[in-house]
């Protein structure tokens, strides 16, 4: 059926319901009205059909929690405990209802899994496909918040659990398409890795969980700089070294990868690499700390009951020009295409 | 000159210094950091090249003008004071770079005027030219806002300015396109209300000014429910009565109508009600108000020193099922393509 606006927003006011009791105006008003805290800690993040995501690769209700998951990761990479999610929710004509309950259904999911409430937004024609979240968290203090520019010469840098599943998921999923499948598991590719690996690449691709509480205990345990890899490891990096005027240096031996991306890399004749600093999209958290801070994060992260993520240490900050990160020695490489304001 | 993102970006952060004291963190971290008034007020709107406005019949300053001022006038019809702006801007392939840095300049120059700060966005590429604004106000206590359910039997009716410009002047540009030219003014059917009212009302589409101060002196001076005239006077008055619970009787005649709006209207051989209750985007406000706070709101707008918007009062809240808004006894119209969650 094909979507009717005014019926679609009546249900999913429905779909949406339940929300914080912070919250006290919202759907259905010229704009929410939320009760503060003491700073606001405001991000957006968009994913467009065809450049963000495939439709025909995800579920719709994929794509809800992928865009939502990628908007509160910046939160995550911050420090700051979510609140609020907005939603601009552009749909082609001729787009199926079902299938737009059911991405939002994805993100209201996700929503509640991070005691977030979608608290509005607005759906247009468009195009294509595209979601744009913007979130809101808040803190009492802006000094329990971490930037990018605060990494200092002698800091650690380290990463929580592992690098690569998200591109190699994605591999996988294109292997499929290729193969006129669907799901990543069942390809001919995937047997390299077996199914239930596929399937949790597939699933750090198409689901990946921002580390919420991950970025707040790295934050309270004394992180000097951070930064969610949704670029890659290698253009993230960066980030932070340009941010703070200094050098990453970063060992590649020492980046934890998912389990299977060597697998699949070589199968693919591909470095492993690749998927580990270049692909993105894996919604780590990469971070710098002096070298005293160490054990509190290590025991900060590991008190997390998920057990996961764990933190490896991939390198240190040391002063150079130009600022930039770099691996081995060697000299940084950019990718992406897609960058925060 | 084709855009190259992370020049722009770095471009964007230029245009856009200049910041309120409150923001102390911004641009160019993962997320902006602002500190907190009582209760934020969050809304959300997005246009769409060939769904919204149309590049070729607008500037790109006037683009980027017109979607934050969308943004804004429904921070303007809660009663809220204006804080931050964040931009998800969509970029087709092959965008030029002096185009997209006047679009930021329009958005900025109006955030400016209206002391808002736009803290933060992303840049994506997109099938079609899409601006996306998140405006944040703030105000100390949640009773000072005006929302859409609020009005009760007895109630008057009020609109801000005067209506159809907008639409008048959307319809003035559509005849230019048509005999080949650009501006409003220079067209066949401009010479039918003159050039300076043709210039007046391609200024009423193309750069609408948010009715933020008189929304605030509204909302203190006892309106019971207000919403902004974007998708036009029948459409908007109905949510009100739905969200209220009741019926907004209104009189045609006493809709106040922009100068020139009536010689278009019969030269296009059409109704002005057409342009001045269904075309929309005028960007002023309608407000329900209990006749003894009549006095007290025609006195604060007078107070306010642009002269501008004065009051005219349309009709009146009466008992009724289903709740709706309607003409002079009529059944109402419904119009519009875009609506709130």
């Amino acid at each position: 059926m094909v979507v009717r606006e005014l019926e679609l927003i009546a249900e999913l006011r429905e779909l949406l319901r339940g929300r914080d009791a912070r919250v006290v105006r919202w759907l259905g008003d010229d704009a929410a009205v939320v009760r503060s805290r003491g700073y606001a800690v405001t991000s957006l993040d968009t994913m467009v059909d065809g450049v963000h995501f495939r439709s025909g690769e995800l579920t719709p209700s994929q794509i809800g929690h992928r865009a939502l998951a990628g908007a509160l990761s910046d939160l995550a990479a911050m420090g700051a405990e979510p609140g609020e999610a907005y939603l601009a929710l552009g749909l082609p004509s001729g787009s199926d209802a079902d299938a737009t309950r059911e991405l939002i259904c994805g993100a209201a999911t996700l929503a509640r899994e991070c005691a977030v409430t979608i608290a509005g937004g607005d759906v247009t024609r468009a195009a294509s496909l595209s979601l744009s979240f913007t979130v809101v968290g808040w803190v009492e203090d802006p000094g329990e918040l971490v930037g990018r520019g605060g990494a200092r010469p002698g800091d650690l840098v380290g990463v929580t659990g592992a690098l690569g599943g998200s591109g190699a998921g994605l591999a996988l999923l294109d292997a499929a398409v290729g193969e006129g499948g669907r799901a990543g598991a069942g390809s001919a590719l995937g047997s390299v890795v077996g199914a239930g690996t596929a399937s949790e690449l597939h699933r750090r691709y198409a689901t990946p969980l921002p580390r919420l509480r991950a970025g707040r205990a790295l934050a309270l345990a004394g992180a000097s700089a951070m930064i969610d890899i949704s670029d890659g490891l290698a253009t993230d990096a960066a980030h932070i070294a340009q941010a703070s005027g200094c050098v990453l240096d970063l060992s590649l031996s020492a980046v934890p990868l998912a389990p299977g991306v060597t697998e699949l890399a070589t199968a693919l004749e591909q470095s492993p690499a690749v998927f580990a600093t270049e692909a993105g999209e894996d919604y780590e958290l990469c971070f710098c700390a002096p070298p005293q801070a160490r054990a509190a994060i290590e025991s900060a992260l590991a008190a997390l009951d998920d057990a996961w993520p764990a933190v490896s240490w991939i390198g240190r900050v040391v002063p150079g020009e130009p600022a930039g990160a770099r691996f081995d020695g060697g000299p940084q490489q950019l990718a992406g295409y897609e960058h925060q304001l």
